[in-house]
């Protein structure tokens, strides 16, 4: 039917439809409808919403990314029909039912996923169904390769191209900071593409803000890469692999990571920068998504596996994944700590040698260090300053200001501490709650939030010493991080006397 | 934080936030904000959605549902905060993962569907993962209880009250136009609460509707009820197990009607009304939703099963579903065809054994009729004239024009005839082709649009006779109705060569 357009300036895909011609054309809320511009023949397949006030009958609401597509000046007039049903719906009804997913079922899907022609509720039932069912490693596959097909892809005109991937789940880990600069300036090319914290404290992305714009197209990413060695951007930007960020929002209310979503997700990435080699760093332990070095293997060869098949090089390391990397959670705080380290620091222990054991294999799988040599290699470039110079070139073809120095680097102005409830060890430190905290301390949002440890699991500890320290930028946010910790204990002190365990004091 | 209100009116939940607010705030689109009016201290929870343009930092949009429970002036100042997460997340988490939900869980997931807290990401995720691992009695149970608590209960001071329900899946099935007459004229009480149609052709509500207003409160139906002994209505209006409909809604796309969600859906109405018997309609064949007789004993007795533990006594037909009831399909047709019986129509045949035989049972259960004489207990009141009589006052009670005749109720204006290609037997009808030819020509909107089958089944035709006759109120409709029925060829006739079918002709 001809209806009367009116232009919505709501920033999603969509129409809205009056309940009665909604009706009219046989179509729910949630149903698509198809919307002809007949003054350009422009078309789309569009997600109805109703109203019954809103909109008078006759007319319909486009929204903006829906009008983007289609090009409505306001009044115009729009055909409107039921649309033809989805294939790729009922291919998601295949996987619900526990069949298998061909190559072409599978793309079919995930350019559905990416036009934004199938609705939140589609989405989540695919989500759900490979999570419950599982995915085998061809559909791993099948997914990877449409993943990457539905996006933009990187041609470099020299390789190796390499790269490296956090699996997540531990916090702190801003060991790409070191990991990038380290691998650049060995000559190789990194151009590294990450994500902005959805769950967590601060991801990559959030912490190479703080230094230096991160949102480029990819042609900017191979440009960059090209005359530095490195780049450490948002993947977001990209148009890398564009179907990940949708399904990760449906993922993301049940915080379900299944294994064949994410073998899919990391792996399109590398392929799609073209990749020759990557590194998976996959933390292991309690409070991660591995919890036991078997399940850790196990995922290993299957990344190993998928990167054969995509004739990517890989190889995995299992890192130790219970307590957080160096001392730092949230933005300002990480990069911070990463920069003194670059600048010439021997501390955080357990950050400098994540960052070079990481860098090592990858020296090695380069052919840039004979196996076995690796770490060195890579402690020479960061001892040398070698990394630090070139940090200051990425940040400076970012945009950023290169010479940045970690004092510049500051904390949140309001902060609190927590002591040592009494003498004894420190036994517990909960991953979980220590991001939830920083969280409600305001990060990532504000860089300045976030929480210093002062005694890691197993530190002694004496009555009255701090342990931690959570900062933020505003004080009601400070008092709300202050309240959750007073809730969470996230760190546990245990004394001398066996079976005696004490939260911290929180005053 | 503090945000100004735009009241928005979109007939839906939710707000909307300005991008870099919802940044501060700490939620993505999808998430959940809780928005309080501090002028009422009224406050609710809704989920965001974001826009970067069309509202400017600093001010909040809020739908019109969701300022239905809060309300807002326009202007007024929202104090917006993220929520606590759902417990019933968590839950639906557990199904995900397979385990089993307890009465608590069970409860806590249906009050937060009725309470629209649950997006509907997550409402698909608990669907899909019911769907894919079953649901056991007990949680079958558990979901049958929360539906009936969270709605509205109908308690009737004079007992037996009786119901039927068909599950549905075969075509023109108007026996309750019939059914709940005979039944309420035999002096039982039977508030039939009915669906309008979603993938079908005209529900029971739709064929109502044709002679009566249909929407009335669960308060209006026990009145209606008392004094006539029976009413036909939409359930949709009457808040009796309200989670019905958001359940439905999430499953439409996949067209899946799991077991488990079926047998909740249909007892929950029959224990919220108040039902001391039911008896549930089970069409068995192709094309239906049971496949064979063996499925149709499974379900038939995992309905008395849980009839039983709801204190329901039940009892099953399991009926013939391979083709349709009586000859037509749509609202006037099939409204047309009941009547007529009621008035004295010896036929079809199909469509007044089916009735009676429900009828029967009923008086059986409800011992107004020995075993085995309650067909033909049925069959007098329905010649006698006391179910049409019965169906008058069904109409004047509900508003409607009593004293409406068959021939009152005409098809659509526009028509095209089908006739046989060939001299022979029709061999197949496809339920779901005519049900889709039906929706086409404007079925149930259109209420005159529909289809009269003149040649069923087994029937023998000579070449150029009618087979089938599609009506529409509007000739886009019946042109497209024509067009499609080409592409789907619903009615095949086979010549007496054997192995020779051929489709029935369209000029």
């Amino acid at each position: 039917m001809k209806l009367t357009v009116k232009v919505m300036d709501i920033a999603a895909q969509g129409v809205l439809l009056h309940i009665t011609d909604a009706w009219t054309i046989g179509v729910l809320e949630g149903d698509r409808v198809r919307v002809l511009n007949e003054a350009t023949s422009e078309s789309v397949s569009a997600i109805v919403n109703i109203t019954s006030s809103f909109l008078t009958q006759g007319s319909i609401g486009v929204y903006q990314k829906t009008n983007g597509r289609v090009g409505f000046k306001e009044g115009a007039i729009a055909e409107v029909r039921e649309t033809e049903r989805l294939a790729s719906i009922d291919y998601i009804k295949k996987k619900m039912d526990g069949q298998h997913l061909s190559k072409e079922e599978m793309l079919a899907i995930v350019k559905d996923t990416v036009a934004e022609n199938l609705s939140p509720v589609e989405m989540a039932a695919f989500v759900t169904a490979s999570y419950i069912h599982g995915l085998d490693m061809d559909e791993v596959e099948h997914l990877t390769r449409s993943m990457v097909e539905t996006g933009d892809r990187i041609q470099f005109a020299t390789h190796p191209i390499v790269d490296k991937h956090s699996i997540g789940g531990v916090p702190g880990n801003k060991i790409s900071l070191l990991v990038v600069p380290i691998i650049a300036a060995s000559g190789l090319k990194i151009p590294k593409t990450s994500s902005r914290a959805i769950t967590g404290a601060g991801g990559t992305a959030d912490l190479m803000e703080v230094l230096a714009p991160v949102e480029f197209s990819s042609a900017e990413v191979k440009r960059m890469t090209e005359k530095v060695g490195g780049s450490i951007v948002w993947g977001g930007a990209t148009n890398i692999a564009p179907a990940d960020d949708r399904f990760i929002m449906v993922e993301y209310p049940f915080r379900i990571d299944a294994t064949g979503q994410m073998l899919a997700s990391v792996m399109a990435k590398k392929s799609a920068v073209g990749a020759d080699l990557a590194v998976i760093d996959i933390p292991v332990g309690n409070g991660t998504k591995v919890a036991t070095v078997q399940e850790g293997r196990r995922l290993a060869s299957q990344f190993m596996e998928l990167g054969e098949r995509l004739n990517i090089h890989v190889e995995c390391a299992l890192t130790y994944g219970e307590s957080l990397v160096g001392h730092s959670i949230g933005p300002n705080l990480e990069v911070y700590e990463a920069l003194s380290v670059l600048e010439g620091a021997r501390a955080p222990g357990s950050l400098i040698q994540k960052s070079l054991s990481l860098s090592g294999i990858v020296l090695e799988m380069a052919g840039k260090a004979a196996r076995g040599q690796g770490y060195a290699m890579a402690e020479g470039i960061l001892t040398s300053g070698k990394a630090l110079e070139k940090l200051r070139q990425i940040i400076e073809i970012q945009g950023g200001k290169p010479d940045v120095r970690s004092p510049d680097i500051l904390p949140g102005e309001h902060h609190f501490v927590v002591n040592a409830p009494l003498d004894g060890y420190v036994v517990g430190l909960n991953n979980r709650s220590l991001i939830t905290i920083a969280r409600a301390a305001g990060a990532p949002h504000d860089r300045g939030a976030g929480i210093i440890i002062h005694a890691k699991k197993g530190t002694k500890v004496k009555q009255g010493e701090p342990i931690m320290t959570i900062y933020a930028e505003r004080s009601w946010r400070l008092q709300k991080a202050v309240e959750i910790g007073r809730q969470l204990m996230p760190v546990l002190v245990e004394g001398m006397l066996l079976g005696h365990i004490s939260p911290v004091h929180w005053v």
